[in-house]
């Protein structure tokens, strides 16, 4: 049920989220069109052991489908990856809707990793070397990069800057990933105007704090999880998001047994 | 606007909440009806520094202001009243309009402690020491008992199970206040029968745990805050909360500039 914006309307679950479209991409900007999509208790727990998988219904799943059909690249971080099993891509049946309408049947699958420390083989299902792309800082050791360059496309992304401005901030000692310069990787040697972003908290923390990000997907899960860090994460981790970087404005929702699915646009702001 | 329940429905901030009621007290029940209301950014975020007092708009504090109206008594933990100034009381005009219809003026103040180490005189405005109640577990230092009973009501609430169940978990190594004998005397010595809770996490985490909350209140702020704890704080901080202890049911929805006001059903499971 959509009861923004109004009139309430009654739609099957998979029409949810086709039917509001992205803004057309700004072909001057230096970076795609993002779009932040995570699921969350009532209590802000994205995360249980690492994993998200069990938060959301069936409905939410169906609704991150949709969302994915409609992007060119769906990215995540490393530290997702290393927490659970998974894929991005999209059933046939909207992989076939794709091609139909001119674009790559599934969207690209990205992982972003600031160390190249990802369990490819065993974590990440179903994408093709050719559709799998990991964006790397410099410096990674030859023989872990030979390793990503057989399973997947590498873009190792120089850092325009030293600081964390843009970068890739995880939870514990990491190097970073300059992400300004990973989205406009993404745009110009891809062609990526719509990206996805499914997590984790670190890099949607990375992304909101700099202002890249443009829209977040909340789905508000009718549960009480309990549990803390590192066992539970939210949705945004890192230290205290500098006031002003977003100004969040809910563009549409829509409810299904009890579960809410929002939609903000952030109306991100750069520089410091 | 409300929309739910349905139709879509324009309202002055001032009558939210008041027009779905309370279920009626169930005279047999060992405590009063038990809701929490809290504030939380997207991102899950309830306390930055110990304070909820900016997360929330203007509008959410009249609706704060409209669910007190309703209540027999106003519930704070010790760790939110060691954290802010702030208030348990209703505006002259609510206090009137109480008064009217036979009640108190002010609903009961009162706050939980595990330890007795409350700053009653320069955190809490307000209460005269007649409306104000604080319950402490046996074995409080006989000083302290004297000083918070020259300021307040004070009850002495007996342990009933030596387990966290039913106890008020603070997130330090405070020891325990039996919750679920606190709600009793509430009942059974004030004539508590709707108990408003606005948390701290740790207070609102050990009555949902021991399944003594029957509803919850969410305003959801339209703000990403980041912040990790113990600097920021969730609605519920605690170990994960057992699979089956609520079933939350969405039962209103109202909508103010972007913000969200959630009321939910908990559908509390006692008992293990």
């Amino acid at each position: 049920m959509r009861l923004l914006p109004e009139p309430t309307t009654r739609l099957a679950a998979e029409s949810v989220y086709e039917d509001i479209p992205f803004p057309k991409a700004d072909p001057a900007a230096r970076r795609p069109y993002v779009a932040i999509n995570m699921v969350s208790s009532l209590d802000g727990k994205a995360a249980m052991g690492g994993k998200a998988g069990a938060i959301g219904s069936p409905a939410d799943r169906i609704l991150m489908r949709t969302l994915r059909a409609r992007a060119d690249a769906v990215m995540i971080g490393a530290g997702t990856l290393r927490a659970e099993k998974l894929t991005l891509a999209v059933p046939e049946i909207l992989a076939r809707a794709r091609k139909a309408l001119g674009l790559r049947p599934q969207p690209l699958s990205v992982v972003a990793t600031a160390t190249g420390d990802l369990p490819l083989q065993t974590n990440l299902l179903g994408p093709p070397s050719e559709n799998l792309l990991v964006l790397i800082p410099p410096g990674i050791p030859e023989e872990r990069l030979a390793t990503l360059s057989s399973k997947a496309k590498t873009e190792i992304v120089a850092q325009r800057k030293p600081t964390n401005q843009g970068g890739l901030v995880q939870t514990g000692t990491e190097p970073l990933l300059d992400l300004s310069e990973a989205l406009w990787t993404l745009k110009r040697r891809y062609a990526v105007d719509v990206l996805l972003v499914e997590g984790g908290p670190a890099l949607n923390h990375a992304l909101i704090s700099s202002g890249l990000a443009d829209e977040l997907f909340l789905t508000l899960a009718p549960k009480l999880l309990g549990g803390s860090r590192p066992e539970a994460l939210t949705i945004l981790e890192g230290p205290a998001v500098p006031p002003g970087k977003t100004a969040p404005e809910l563009i549409s929702l829509h409810l299904f047994d009890d579960e809410l699915f929002l939609r903000y646009a952030l109306h991100p702001q750069r520089g410091v």
